[in-house]
C-alpha cells in the first residue's frame, strides 16, 4: 500500500524536490494533497501530473488563475490558511510535508497532528514560534515529527532511536554562508546580490539570506531544542564550509555519531517519506576521497551576531523566539528590497528584542499577538536605520 | 548486579586499558578471570588488585613465577591454551574480552561462545583464521560478538541495530601509518625502529608493524566481512591521517553514518563492556574545532601491497586468509629481528599465498593444519630474501 502524502508549499524549492522524490518512488508514494503559494501555473501543472484530491493556493486571485488551467477537476479546493488546514487534515493523508514558508503553516501543522498524520517538517518557523505547543500536541497524539532540514534530519539519523538520556549534546554544522571569514566592518557594504550566492546549497531567497547572517543556524538551534529536548548549552554550532557533515551528536561516553552525504534536499525528504524504511536514492554517493578535506571551526559571533541573538532568545524562551523570528522576517525583507544594509538586519532584531517584555505564549492566539507586535515594532525600528538611497 | 568480566591478554596493551575501564566503573564491573602472557609480575599485581576466581599464564614457567608472588590464593590456575579456555568458560563469567595476541585465543573464544558468554573481540586473528566457524557458533548459541577494534567498534555504533539489508558498504579508515605518502622504493630502507613510530595510536609491536604495512587494515577488511556480512566489494578503505573518524557505513540511500572520537582504546572497550547501555567516559571529549581539519584519500596499494593481498585472500576465501595471517606473523617477526627488510614482508606473504592450494577449512583442526603449513612455508621463503647482515 502506498504512503499518501500532502505537501504544503509544493511550488517552492523543497516542494519541487519532494515531488521529484515522489516521481522516483511512484510505486511507494502517492500525492493526495498539494498547497502552493501564488504560482498557479506551476501548481496547475503539478495537479495535472499527480491528480491530488485536495489543493489550495495562498490567495483567491491565485486560486482563480489555477481554476483557469483546467486541471482542478475532481479536487477539493481551498485558499489561504484554511486551505492549508484542509490539505493537511484531509482524511486520505498519511503524512504531511510542511514546506510552506514563514508562519502560515502553523495552524495546518497543528490540524494535521490533531488528525494523527505523521509530520515531515521542513519549515523552521513552526517550531521557532510554537515549539512548545506543537511538540506537546505531537506527544499527546502519538505523532512523529520527522525533521527535513538537513541538520536535524542528520541528527535524527544519528540518534536512530537511541534513548535521549544517552545524548550529551548536538553539533549543528554551518557552511558559514557566502561571507565566512569576513569581518563585521567588511559586511556593512555587502548587497543582497552578494548575499544570495550561497556556496553549497540552492535554496529560496529568505533562507539564503538567513544563511548569510547565520540566523538560519540560530533558528536551527531553537528547532533542535524542541526536536531533541536539548538545552542551549547542549547545542554547539561548528562552521564546516564543505557541508559534507550535515550534523552530529555526542553521546554520554564522548562518542560522536555524524551523518554525511551529498548536499541534495531529496535525500532528507526521501528519508522522511520512507521512514522507518530506507530506499535507494537517485543521486550519486558521496565520494569522500574526492572531497579530500573537511574543515571545522567555531563561528564568529562578532561578525554574525544573529547566532548570538538566537541563543539569547532560546535561553529566555517563552515569547522571545517569536520576536526574534518576526523581526528577522521584517529585516530580511527590507534588506532584499535594498532598504536597509546587511549589518542592520541584526540591529533591527536586537533592538526589537530589547523593546520586548517576555511573556508566556501558551496558545496560538498569544503567539500571533506577539508576532504582530514584533513586526510592527521592528518596522518602526527599521525606519531609524533605513539607508538614504 | 555487576557485569562479570574475563580478560584474555590482561597484561597486554588492550588488557591494561580494559582494567582501567574496570577501575573507572568499579560499581558496575567485576573481574572474575585474567589470563596473561609471560609477565608474571604484572599478572600478580592485577590479581592482588582484582582477586579473580580463575587465572592463567602462557607457560608453566610463567605460572611458577606467578605463584611465587603470593597473590594467587583462592584462584583456580591454568596454563597455555587450556588455561585460556578455563578462564573464558568459567561459570561466573558473563563477558569475555579476547585481547590475547596471535592465534592462541581461538579455542578459548569458541569455548566461551559454547558456554553462552558475550564476546568482546579485540583479537583480529580469531576472525581472520576462523571467521566462518566462530560466527556460525555465535549464531547457533545466540551470542553477541562486540568488536573492540576501533574501526569495527565504530561500525557497530554506526549500525546501532539497523537491519543489515539497509547497509550498502562499510568504509574503514586507516591512519596510513608512519610511512604514509612514501613510495615503494623509499620503503626498502626503513628500519623496525622507524616502523614502530605510529602517528596516532599507542599499541603493541606486532600491530604497529601491521599498521605500517597496512596489513592491519587488510586483516580488518577480512574481519569486517565476518562481523557485518559484507562482500569484499562492499568494503572500502580510506586513508585518514588524523584518526578522528574511526570508520563509517553507507546506507542504501547514500547516507553515511560515521563515528568520531579521541584515539583512546578505553572508549571502545567501555562501549563493549557497557553495551547495550552507555556510561560516561573518563576521557575528554573530541574538540573538532581544535582538530580543525580532516583529510581523506585512497590508499596506495603499490607502496603497501599487503592491503591488496588481504582483499585477494578474502575473495578466494576458505584457507587463504589463514595463510595470509600466518605468513604475516612470520614475516613481521623476522622484520622485527632485523632478518628481512620492510618491503620483504609483503613479498614473503605473497609468495606463500602463491604456493598455497586453497581448500575448505571447516574445523579448527583444519585451520591449525593450514596455519602450520603456512608458517613453515613462509620461513622457507623468507630464507631466500633474508638480509645479508
Amino acid at each position: 500500500m502506498k504512503k499518501r502524502i500532502a505537501i504544503l508549499g509544493s511550488t517552492g524549492s523543497i516542494g519541487r524536490n519532494a515531488l521529484a522524490v515522489v516521481d522516483a518512488n511512484a510505486d511507494r508514494l502517492q500525492v493526495v494533497g498539494l498547497a502552493g503559494g501564488e504560482n498557479a501555473g506551476l501548481l496547475g501543472a503539478q495537479m495535472a501530473r499527480h491528480r491530488p484530491r485536495v489543493a489550495a493556493m495562498a490567495s483567491g486571485a491565485a486560486l482563480d488563475r489555477l481554476k483557469q488551467q483546467g486541471s482542478t477537476a475532481g479536487a477539493e479546493l481551498g485558499v489561504g490558511r484554511d486551505g492549508l488546514v484542509a490539505v493537511a487534515s484531509h482524511p486520505d493523508v498519511d503524512l504531511v510535508l510542511c514546506a510552506s514558508s514563514g508562519t502560515d503553516g502553523l495552524e495546518a501543522v497543528l490540524a494535521a497532528i490533531a488528525h494523527g498524520k505523521t509530520i515531515a517538517l521542513a519549515n523552521k518557523e513552526v517550531l521557532v514560534m510554537a515549539g512548545g505547543i506543537v511538540t506537546e500536541a505531537a506527544r499527546q497524539n502519538g505523532v512523529a515529527i520527522l525533521p527535513v532540514d538537513s541538520e536535524h534530519n542528520a541528527i535524527h539519523q544519528c540518534l536512530h532511536g537511541r534513548d535521549l538520556s544517552q545524548l550529551k549534546r548536538v553539533v549543528l554544522t554551518a557552511s558559514g554562508g557566502p561571507f565566512r571569514g569576513r569581518s563585521a566592518s567588511d559586511l556593512s557594504r555587502v548587497t543582497a546580490e552578494d548575499a544570495l550566492k550561497h556556496p553549497t546549497w540552492r535554496m529560496g531567497r529568505k533562507i539564503t539570506i538567513d544563511s548569510a547572517t547565520l540566523m538560519n543556524k540560530g533558528l536551527e538551534v531553537i528547532e533542535a531544542h524542541w526536536l531533541f529536548g536539548v538545552r542551549p548549552d547542549q547545542i554547539e554550532v561548528l562552521v564546516h564550509p564543505q557541508s559534507v557533515v550535515h550534523s552530529m551528536v555526542e553521546l554520554i561516553d564522548g562518542s560522536i555519531i555524524a551523518q554525511l552525504g551529498v548536499a541534495d534536499m531529496r535525500l532528507p525528504i526521501q528519508y522522511a517519506f520512507s521512514y522507518p524504511e530506507r530506499w535507494a536514492a537517485p543521486v550519486p554517493s558521496l565520494d569522500l576521497a574526492r572531497a579530500g578535506r573537511l574543515d571545522f571551526d567555531l563561528p564568529d559571533t562578532d561578525a554574525f551576531p544573529c547566532l548570538r541573538l538566537a541563543y539569547r532568545a532560546l535561553e529566555l524562551a517563552d515569547s522571545l523566539p517569536v520576536v526574534l523570528n518576526a523581526a528577522n522576517e521584517v529585516a530580511v525583507a527590507l534588506f532584499l528590497d535594498g532598504r536597509i544594509g546587511f549589518t542592520s538586519i541584526s540591529q533591527v532584531i536586537e533592538r526589537t528584542m530589547d523593546a520586548h517584555r517576555p511573556a508566556e505564549v501558551p496558545t496560538l492566539a498569544a503567539v500571533r499577538a506577539v508576532d504582530r507586535w514584533a513586526r510592527a515594532c521592528s518596522h518602526e525600528i527599521a525606519r531609524g536605520v533605513e539607508l538614504k538611497v
